[in-house]
């Protein structure tokens, strides 16, 4: 998979609810970073950030507006505006943001979204 | 110039506080989004958003850390992540953030900024 596609295959693993399978994309050393609120690092540090957002909704979908990238075909940066949606209870809670990946080796080295929080806090309290 | 080209000389206007050259640049319909905040359209909504700003700081520097495109040579998507950063008074203000911007015929069509509010404010208010 190229930079590109990794990100695009990552973001369908979350939307699928499939943790373990996205976990096996993050690098050992990989900063996961939501800029207005914390960062973690590492798989570990992804999936206590990831399991328990994941686990109150019942439905994920990441919507990818526009993605570049620039590198070769196992590395490089990738960048994309989404729409990232979650479904908890009867609603739908949408966060517009962008993103950015690096990739070295086939594996993601850094994730960091930018939002607003108060815009995510008022999506989420409704 | 390419798309990549052009959003880089763009921001160079800005730091040289050129912003007639920087209008220049803008479509007659471009959307200009300040995500958390609100949108403009045109170079007017974006003279009437920019020179305020402009005239308050004695200096600007936006880094960009990394910057993807896609497209040919005169249209195609451009995304950065940046820190904005202005001189107000004797401290130096600094916005972490990412932008997309749209670019056709050589003309930036549509320029959205994602950042955290709070932060932003907090960063002017020292």
């Amino acid at each position: 998979m190229t930079p590109d596609q990794l990100v695009r295959h990552f973001i369908q693993l979350i939307e699928s609810k499939d943790l373990e399978g996205a976990l096996a994309l993050i690098d050992e050393k990989c900063e996961y970073d939501n800029v207005p609120m914390r960062k973690v690092f590492g798989p570990e540090g992804v999936r206590e950030t990831l399991a328990p957002f994941i686990a109150s909704c019942s439905e994920i979908d990441w919507v990818i507006h526009h993605q570049t990238s620039s590198g070769d075909a196992t590395s490089g940066v990738v960048m994309n505006e989404r729409t990232d949606r979650f479904k908890m209870g009867d609603r739908w809670v949408e966060v517009p943001l962008m993103g950015i990946f690096t990739i070295a080796n086939g594996k993601i080295t850094l994730w960091r979204d930018y939002f607003d929080l108060a815009m995510f806090q008022k999506a989420i309290s409704g």
